[in-house]
């Protein structure tokens, strides 16, 4: 099968790495030109612009787009549009608002596949995990492309309808941000804990037939080798949170409680800056108590 | 009726005032001199130790303690032990944890009474809140004191056994908690969210006929008056935090969700010092999607 | 002044008998003939259509709009809108989202207030804490209505411009849910606790002097006093969350975490169905416990 | 080497399976027959007490506790006691709270070794995580049984000192509450979403390459693959709690926040009874606003 790649960051290389180890062709598009030349070492064919790749594939194009979610993934859809008809598939392996995929699906006559993408850089040897949502026969059609980008054949499925495949990514997202929490409280418990204990050797324990063993805990353990026991200078400031976000919006959308997603993105929240909810009961303990007031110095 | 105030503190000051403007007689003890003189200023009579106190009271003796919760509650008993009898009343009116009162109560003959206080310095005026545990004879005994100082007769009641006093005073100091947080998250909200506010005028309007009206909130109104609007130099940083572990210790044993109370002593944990939770999260964006690492300068 | 009112419910009826009071004239409208009447007998003139309320109030038209969030006020609004120009004003007094307030009064040329009324029915007696939002003229040209329906000048105040009314009354909301919630902590462990309380009792001792007392509080007070120590028939099923969605929706947004206020909806989402969550926490325990699976009947 | 196995309930009989397979000896004893005959089936030699057991096994003895947490551990202590010195070692791989450990290990002159074993029933075939705390020497000793009881070399480690294998265990437990939780939130926002999902086969998607892939997640799949998409009759009820629970309270004993771990905690309580807290919130909605109180049937 010949695929079209667009956008070779470091997610897009491993597609096309991946899709060209499986024996297929690739024509890949970035607007750095070096990411091309990346591509094209890996053994794929340049294409000057989305409009030469587009032209490139022929009829019946497969076209796997791997660009920053939000105007990116529009502007490259605006440029296809043209080229583009029924028999065409375009996946977006991107992390989209699954609303942005339900949209972008009904605003085009191309068989739209939304693709939630889970694995990280680390997928470039193992594969990735691939939800992915929109119409049954353009999910069957690029199966083998599936195949070759997910972990195998288990790596892949098809959720639903257009919007389902970012729609179970948003809440695969949403119970990582919990896990990393629950983990991190752990840890910090052990860390302050009565033991003098060896963390990464904790980990490594736990890893091996422990009942919370898995890949977040390996990346633990990887992170206690490689930053010391106390993790070093490693900052208490969580960035991102936009997946953990929708996710609990939608969750109060529907009504469905969500404590733990909702406090794990709290923390992150929490550690970008002070907090005047604290400020205030520090104040207000001098109110009724007359406690001494900790000040800024 | 003569009553025995050990203990005087701000606090122990304002029961003394209490009692006398309520036309009793005090005699009075603290191991600081210049506070057994302010006393005596008020009117009340000095003791010069606590066996001399005792010793003052003739029979049936009336005595208040207002000490800090702990050690101190234990050596003033054991000093009185001797000297006191099953005819003699001991009030514990300070913030003592309530199986240490249930303890106390059981291992003397005296009438134990175990009084949680509420209302702070501001009770000088108004007079405070008194939940108090022990012999219904006891409590029916010292309703004059107990009148003079509470708000009046409405503001004291006898909770229960033994213990029952400290026991309401620690769940209410658990919700104390929690109100605290509550407002600090609606004004923290206010303050960075769309519209800049007078948040001294939000908390007046709303203590003016709103739902949410209530004595901590005319103290948060205060609070931006006396600090401005954005609070000044108080710092992210609560102290305090043993009656609400008590609470959430005592919420666990009994199987009882207590999720506000505890996230609000949580908060006061985590303004004390970087949370490893966040580090290691910080930490493990990086394992699973090479996101760079916030590092600390 | 002349005061047309539109939506004769609960909440009207007491603005209208409220401004009457105050030596206020009124011009009264509602669907439902009923109410209307009622209006009258307290002494307001009655309109057959919103138009004819319009007609009646001649130029310079002051109306006050006491109908539920939603259609009904962009309805109402709609009717309203060839009869009326800029020098008239127009107050939403209901619980309206405050973006919805923003586009309502960026549509119309009218001089539009958004007025967050908090105090419930209470408010009949005491009258209303009132968060008004809109042009400052418009504010200072209706004081004396809002004199008449707040507590007095000191129950209302201008916020800011357009949509900060119902934006301090969203927060006031949210707040509200975590207080309820508090509370709701503290007597479920007194309740559930070791001594054998009568809550009703410890409610009336808090709310003399105590620092957690607050209209809340005292509220808490009666519903131990009509329903009983242990609530009678009264269901664990709690109505009601849209306010505290938009709170927590728009913190998200603010990236400011509220997680009291969260987990005080959350608890409101959890009281109206079995949580799934859970049933897959009882059937995992058996997954890597063997324990057993409690199964419903 | 020769083990003496003390307790052959499922967890002991893996215990005693493994430790054959391995090549060594067993000395099995229960209190109930049936289980010892099962032991002697798999190749252990039979012991009629814990005396007997004792005696069978010589100098040098080392024992394996596998009884339920609390007075059994005690009991069977109090008679080995006589028939042991410090050339022999005792193991405790049960639930015990860390504290206990503690104590027994103080409190004899038989090297103790408390051991926190995760991995459950499924144990049996990959082997066991065993945390492990204690004299080293005595650590270094038992490796061999270790290595047969754990996946192998990597499946146990030395914690510390003491109390530390079931402290690092109690802290495993809190971590596992959160996660299964956490799991459980993701799942039950799919099940109540916008999607009607084959909730097995995106947990089956997960595990194939996900960030969020783990043992816990296996066993999701394998709860929805024998329960249907539904969970069937699977109940909203969760019991046990007490691990969970001493991991808050040292969490609150060390001042760290572990909103998660309580969080998920907190479920388990509150479905297992009405919440009064909730019943509250119902009726001071009516107290407030006169909204409608749901009332049970």
């Amino acid at each position: 099968m010949q695929l079209g790649v667009i956008g070779l960051g470091r997610m897009g290389q491993i597609v096309v790495d991946r899709v060209l180890d499986a024996g297929h062709d690739v024509v890949a598009f970035d607007l750095d030109e070096e990411a091309v030349a990346t591509a094209v070492d890996a053994g794929a064919t340049p294409a000057e612009s989305v409009v030469d790749l587009a032209e490139q594939l022929g009829t019946e194009k497969r076209i796997w787009l791997m660009v920053p979610a939000g105007g990116a993934v529009d502007a490259a859809l605006d440029d296809l549009e043209p080229h583009m008809d029924a028999d065409d598939i375009v996946v977006d392996g991107g992390n989209s608002y699954f609303q942005d995929s339900v949209r972008r699906a009904e605003s085009t006559e191309v068989a739209y596949l939304d693709c939630g993408t889970s694995g990280g850089p680390a997928g470039a040897e193992l594969g990735f995990s691939l939800m992915i949502g929109g119409p049954e026969w353009a999910y069957e059609e690029l199966k083998p492309v599936f195949d070759a980008v997910a972990t195998g054949p288990a790596g892949h499925d098809r959720m639903g309808p257009a919007g389902s495949g970012h729609y179970v990514k948003m809440v695969h997202n949403g119970v990582e941000y919990a896990l990393m929490q629950a983990y991190g409280e752990g840890f910090e418990l052990l860390a302050n804990g009565r033991y003098d204990l060896d963390l990464e050797a904790v980990a490594n324990t736990w890893n091996n037939g422990a009942v919370i063993r898995s890949w977040l805990l390996e990346l633990c353990e990887e992170a206690f080798r490689e930053e010391g026991n106390e993790l070093g200078d490693v900052a208490d400031h969580v960035a991102g949170g936009s997946t953990g976000t929708w996710t609990v919006q939608e969750a109060l959308e529907q009504e469905v409680p969500t404590p733990l997603i909702y406090q794990a993105l709290a923390e992150r929240f929490g550690s970008r800056s002070d907090r005047f909810s604290r400020r205030l009961a520090n104040r207000l303990r001098y109110g009724f108590g007359r406690h001494e007031v900790a000040r800024e110095e």
